[in-house]
């Protein structure tokens, strides 16, 4: 059981945000960072502004920013609309099942509960849990030293 | 967000068993049942067998059944043995971690936190939630039928 990739970078994206709060940030800049797929980051970053989670500035000096406030980004609800695939198992999604004791098998609810449990729980964390405590210092710091 | 199809088949086979209480059943005979592949089945019976969920029973008339009281077959474990891959993002495996911030990101408890919401969810069922309130018959009928 993994998350997509496109959740992880996500999650990822809005992590370095918040770390680097005063200033516009580059996708080229993020892919560096942690080394990852910009082609990758790109398209995630799109996700991530059609769900109002980021801004995009265009322009010479263009890049992106937060658009909330890092207390009301829930994790839960950015894995929600960033996992591309949340069919748990096959019978979650009707046209494509072909498990034929999907009408009578109770099995289905109780993943479909686990799921829930599993978002809700990711909903008690905002980016701001991420980022207090010192957490945002120490973010900046070892992205800088990892530049 | 996917259960493996290891995890997947897992629950599948001891739902079928659960659903043919009184005999032992064939491999050959479940990969008929969900048209899935009987070589995947041999090593998910393995490992089910390995937990002691199902008992293997050699010779010609052998098979398997089911190896505890479907009321001790607790879905969350299953599904924790059965998963080979709970890692839900890179920095689970200290090991392959290639993201820098690890040591002080703290998304890695709480996705931690929320796969373990997702267990515990499950094992607040057993198999014998399935096979209850009519489920085994209405089971046991599909299978025939489907057959």
């Amino acid at each position: 059981m993994q998350l997509s990739l496109h959740a992880d970078y996500s999650l990822r994206v809005l992590v370095y945000l918040g770390a680097h709060p005063n200033r516009v940030v580059t996708t080229t800049e993020i892919s560096e960072a942690y080394r990852i797929s910009k082609h990758h980051l790109v398209r995630v970053v799109q996700t991530l502004a059609e769900h109002e989670y980021v801004q995009i500035h265009a322009g010479r000096s263009g890049g992106i920013t937060l658009n909330r406030e890092p207390l009301l980004i829930r994790l839960g609800e950015v894995v929600r609309i960033a996992e591309p695939n949340m069919r748990l198992v096959e019978c979650f999604d009707r046209k494509t099942n072909t498990c034929k004791i999907a009408p009578v098998c109770a099995l289905k609810g109780m993943l479909k509960e686990a799921l829930d449990a599993f978002i809700a729980s990711l909903n008690r964390y905002t980016l701001a849990d991420i980022l207090g405590h010192g957490g945002q210092q120490k973010l900046a710091k070892i992205f800088a030293a990892a530049g």
